[in-house]
């Protein structure tokens, strides 16, 4: 008898039919011996249908009524669904994110989940009954109604199944698991059956679309498995779990890529301590996600001079950041770029990230010579590099994406069995 | 500066572009030197979407989860006015029941207000913000969401406005105001401009449409002013008041009609002590609300044996309940007429209740009598007769409800200002 944690995502729940379906799951897993806690996002197009409500009224609609508006989507298929499980005999109660107090902060549209009281999760399935859950929802320490995010019906499963001590949370979708790179590129991509959380987070770009990012961070903090799967299938997805338990022996696991990335670069800054700091944290200050950071010394200028480090002494700072927050970061860059001196800016929309990842690459050597190699082989020029421990970017022209994709994903055996 | 209460119905907030006409109304009215709360209900047509959805499930859904769908209506609407009142540069926030503790029993689906909070209510206007509150919904001891039943909103209204102490409760609706009689069959028909609490509960058929009926017993209970008025124009409506504030010169404020009931007659039933008693709450174990309830004396009994009230007595009784509730009756009437002894069970769905209303008639005698004449100078036959301290009502046949209505408006001289 094991405790199940079962999230499904908005096109899983898209319809009343498929609402009865996912009941019958539910209650198939109860059947078989499991206690059963289910999360629901809102019906397909619902959210969407919500803000555009929103947006009629004004286009900068405050964030809390945003979010007491938003919420309503999840809390209507938390009711539709105890209602299915009921028509089909089984006993379920639904549940509010201020029901369970599922505490957050006051971040409104973004919140973060602080605690959760689990009594009510535990007393509801402890009598045989499925405790269904609005997901995406909380409430702040004043009683305010609070989002978690787009995707954040994932996060609340999982921060759930840890608050519940559940044996798995299961994240049902519309894919059957995470491949090892984009299927839709790459025809000898393949599902990966377990996968680390590490790896999972830096696997974000291709992640992202099965799994909200940080649903694998609360994940990893309190060690919950989780298994991606397809609501229209029983078979097996993909298992995130801890380090122990992934493969060692391969050295990369999947080949990820972005095109919603833009380059930016400041050409010719002080390079004087501080000057790096103050533009990132301006960029900060405008709430403008960058990615890629990579201070270079200027093509043009002589090692010695960069180096030294004296008053005169300039270098380049590139960053990259979401192609959304262009508008922004144009509005601001001026002005940092004249507070830093800088002698130019260049952007580069035409660009893409193909990155590696993989525990193994920590262990073996020479994995961030062989994509260089691979890339080349391919006639391949990269613009720009960036490494962590397990994984490596490279910025490359747009039109390369999927060659570079599949050549690295070949190039890399992943294509085949381990 | 006043408290001031102003509830907005489901057509009055149906669309984006009446929910920002009726945010312009509440910041006129705080511009006007007010505080002001608004209650809204669900958008005209959203109420049955949601219930639709949950039929779609099953055809008897849990009343709890119902009531946890219901409610997301008010809230998607509350939070939509306060983003209206923002973007028009009005400061507002929205508060669902949980949040303000409109705390009420666990009867879902029709909830009663036990008490209400006034503290964040208070809190918020105190700061020159108007509060905007989800109508129709509560929550319980438990948490639990409950809905206070259609027309619920009005009732949070008055209860909202009784709890702050609103010096008016204003109810925008899609009508001007509580009319004399039926515009629709009586051209002359007049907008009552005050009228008392007591006389709009006995209008109920007339002023149900405009106003539940039980927040007139609320308003009343806790004298709240209530001003029934069209969102669609300023032009003053119908106010329900204490009765002090009445006109006592008039002795007959309204004539109502409703062709909603069926008249269900035991025939010779044992004239005994119990028996009526017997019949009516078996009737309310089975939740059949009965209106009328008349025992009159068989038309072929001699008097004396009827009032000998001896073991073998008889009487008639006859009751009306709704035609909706006709099937519930006809299962539950063979077994009462078994018990009693009745001789024959009557049903006639062929029937109307004609009423006239009037806190007047107290103190103006020959009222009733007048009422019988007017239609019986129609060639109207009275089936029945039921009468209390302000209101009298006749069964009459169907056909007959226009002329019964438009003879009376009439002969009371309603259709002439006062």
């Amino acid at each position: 008898m094991a405790l199940i944690v079962q999230k499904f995502g908005g096109t899983s729940v898209g319809t009343p039919d498929r609402i009865k379906n996912v009941a019958a799951r539910a209650l198939a897993t109860q059947a078989a011996g499991n206690d059963v806690v289910v999360i629901v996002s809102a019906m397909s197009g619902e959210t969407n249908r919500l803000l555009k409500l929103a947006s009629d009224m004004t286009s900068l609609p405050d964030s809390r009524e945003i979010d007491a508006l938003a919420a309503t989507g999840e809390q209507v298929t938390a009711a539709l669904m105890a209602i299915a499980i009921q028509a089909l005999g089984g006993k379920a109660r639904s549940f509010l994110g201020h029901q369970l107090k599922v505490l957050t902060d006051s971040a409104f549209t973004k919140a973060r989940i602080k605690a959760i009281d689990a009594t009510r999760v535990m007393e509801t399935i402890a009598s045989g009954t499925i405790a269904v859950v609005a997901g995406f929802q909380g409430v702040d320490e004043e009683g305010n109604i609070t989002t978690l995010g787009r995707g954040g019906s994932d996060t609340s499963a999982v921060a759930i199944a840890a608050a519940i001590g559940a044996a798995a949370c299961e994240i049902y979708t519309d894919v059957d698991g995470v491949y090892t790179t984009d299927p839709n590129i790459c025809k000898t991509a393949r599902k990966i059956e377990r996968i680390s959380y590490e790896e999972m987070l830096e696997l974000a770009s291709l992640g992202a679309k099965v799994l909200q990012i940080r649903s694998v961070e609360v994940a990893m903090k309190y060690g919950v498995p989780v298994h991606v799967r397809s609501s229209f299938s029983d078979a097996p997805g993909t298992w995130v779990v801890g380090e122990e338990s992934s493969l060692e022996s391969i050295s990369v696991t999947g080949v990820a890529y972005d095109k919603g990335e833009v380059r930016v670069m400041l050409v010719g800054v002080d390079d004087k301590p501080g000057v790096v700091a103050h533009i990132f944290s301006r960029l900060a200050d405008e709430n403008i996600s960058v990615d890629m950071i990579i201070q270079n010394a200027p093509s043009d200028a002589p090692m010695s001079r960069v180096s030294a480090g004296g008053p005169d002494s300039k270098t380049d700072v590139t960053f990259t950041a979401t192609k959304a927050d262009l508008p922004k970061v144009k509005q601001v860059i001026g002005e940092i770029a004249e507070q830093v001196s800088a002698l130019g800016i260049r952007y580069d929309e035409d660009i893409a990230k193909v990155s590696i990842v993989g525990l193994g690459m920590r262990s073996h050597a020479g994995v961030a010579a062989k994509m260089f190699k691979i890339l080349s082989d391919e006639g391949i020029n990269i613009q720009a590099i960036s490494t962590s421990e397990i994984k490596i970017s490279c910025l490359v022209a747009t039109k390369y994406t999927e060659l570079a994709v599949r050549a690295l994903h070949d190039g890399f055996g992943l294509g085949n069995k381990p």
